[in-house]
């Protein structure tokens, strides 16, 4: 740091830790500290402070969505994919769950020396797949190489521009007590699906991870109702934290039913026996839609039509009380808090 | 890949080599072989196939440029600027080469394990500086960390996007024998610094990195002339790389002459003792125009009224014959054949 070309004279701010943590990754309140104090504190501006999966950026008279993911999930190759589609789908979903429609897409490769070429191929015939079946250009994109030890074979940056939908606008703060919360399939199989794959577990049916393009399916929902509040992707972090995010930022309370989350039977005895809440398991295919409940039953409908929607359900409801909160109704019927976690459950999930 | 979802039973293209080679990631012909076996073969559309610095795409009826690069340089601190500026300046100027007004940059940074918060800090100012020089907002993020031994530090991805100036259109196919060549000053800075700050060179004065943010200068350029026809930033590959582009793009010749190309003396004494040429040593602040002969004279003057462009030369010119080729008299006065690298110079050099 001798060198540095200018002198900003700005105290780091005081942080309980000197280095960064695996932690800090996690999707959890440690990361939030870092955006906090470091990157918004610096970067700040009304579009980032906005917390979306996207921002909302004008181009003259365009309103798009923009939004940038990196991929660094470890094993590259999983049950029910790979970091390629990860890095598609992941950046279609950010896309979609701001209402826009995905249309562009940017590929930042990081390879390790001694990739296998082969695998690389494979990565890439997945990704083309991918953006195939999601309706995405890959228009632009860059190689860096890192020498043998310095990388992990290959991490990936996707970035994505899309189209607003005309007239669509999505908030967390138009959430209102009474909102129903819809989820659009059964969770926590993608941090299952890794978790196993790296740890070399077998189950009776292979859990597969849900990495899918949500456009399809979201843009539906979008033509059913015109009441759709709000949508997130729970991805690192998983359902909990996604929840919490919007309770905070819509000053709402949340309450959930555990009864009316979808769960594969194995992915909960393996959330069980691996001692890890499946509410803040990372999903790769699910978004959390907020919408008026008398639109409810419509997007419902809507949502099943689409294989990537048939285990749909309603999980829960926006309340005037607990605001910031997320609870849950139990099983036995007890309440009980569902925090946001401070650190991470698993490590690069994606 | 046992459990890879798709089974698209595409075959590899044959390689000389079964892995990722530092080389890959050079900007030379092995970086275009993997670029086009593997990346266009499959992600191949109009705009990635344009090879432009950015994508230059359309949301409704705007026309927009899209562009990403992700920053791996080794060390992340160098004379003259760091891992930061070099991610936004590099970004902003892939915009303003295509013709683009910066306006929107994304972040992705993937972080190793311990990087001291100190050092990040430090990055996260200089990202921002750079931004408020170049009026560029950094509305989207992502963070990714990575255990330790799994990366290096840091790495950074930036994405941008940019305005189209009205009718600007730029392309390697405007050149036409006769057009002048100019550059905005002296090359070679950004590689030799690295290069000397990573073997611990000495110098009787320091040489400092030129990474700057060239929007402003290119947009004066484009102010004072409607007969620019393709801009390009010199970096991986260096000069010699860049206009080899243009000549295969083109189909032209391209001659340069040794004695009008700036150089500072100690980076031309530092190539020599290192036995790097310098026609292939990277550049981050540096902007290849290529204008038609009759407004050559009035943009060189528009150009040097910038600070980026005091130094600023007509170098060469295009030539109908030698098409696809770049030619250098030197300085004893014969001529020889400035080709393409096969491989890399020297890595990880941003």
């Amino acid at each position: 740091m001798a060198n540095y070309k200018f002198s900003l004279n700005c105290p780091l701010p005081i942080f309980d830790y000197k280095e960064i943590l695996l932690a800090h990754g996690g999707g959890g309140t440690l990361s939030r500290k870092l955006l906090k104090d470091i990157f918004y504190s610096q970067f700040g501006n009304p579009h980032l402070l906005e917390e979306m999966d996207s921002a909302l950026i004008n181009i003259n008279s365009e309103r798009i969505a923009f939004t940038t993911d990196s991929y660094v999930v470890n094993p590259i190759f999983f049950p029910g994919g790979s970091i390629g589609d990860l890095a598609i789908n992941g950046t279609v979903n950010d896309l979609a769950v701001c209402g826009a429609i995905p249309k562009y897409i940017s590929v930042g490769f990081i390879l390790e020396e001694g990739l296998p070429l082969a695998d690389l191929w494979e990565i890439v015939l997945s990704m083309k797949n991918a953006a195939d079946i999601a309706g995405v250009q890959i228009v632009t994109g860059d190689t860096k190489v890192v020498d043998r030890g310095k990388g992990d074979k290959i991490f990936i940056n996707t970035s994505g521009i899309g189209e607003i939908v005309n007239g669509v606008e999505l908030s967390p703060v138009k959430c209102k007590p009474g909102d129903k919360i819809i989820i659009n399939g059964r969770i926590a199989e993608h941090g299952i699906a890794i978790m196993a794959s790296r740890e070399g577990l077998e189950f009776e049916s292979e859990i597969e991870s849900d990495t899918a393009a949500l456009n399809k399916l979201i843009d539906g929902v979008l033509k059913s109702s015109n009441q759709v509040r709000v949508m997130r992707d729970p991805t690192r972090g998983g359902v909990a934290s996604t929840l919490n995010e919007i309770a905070d930022k819509a000053s709402v309370g949340i309450k959930i039913y555990e009864n009316k989350i979808p769960i594969r039977e194995d992915v909960n005895s393996a959330c069980e026996i691996l001692g890890l809440d499946p509410l803040y398991i990372a999903n790769e295919g699910k978004a959390i839609i907020i919408i008026a409940a008398e639109d409810a039953a419509k997007a419902l409908e809507e949502m099943r039509l689409n294989e990537l929607g048939i285990y749909s359900a309603i999980i829960g409801e926006v309340t005037e009380d607990n605001s910031g909160m997320v609870i849950m109704e139990t099983l036995i019927g007890t309440s009980r808090i569902v925090d946001m976690i401070s650190g991470e459950q698993l490590p690069r999930i994606c």
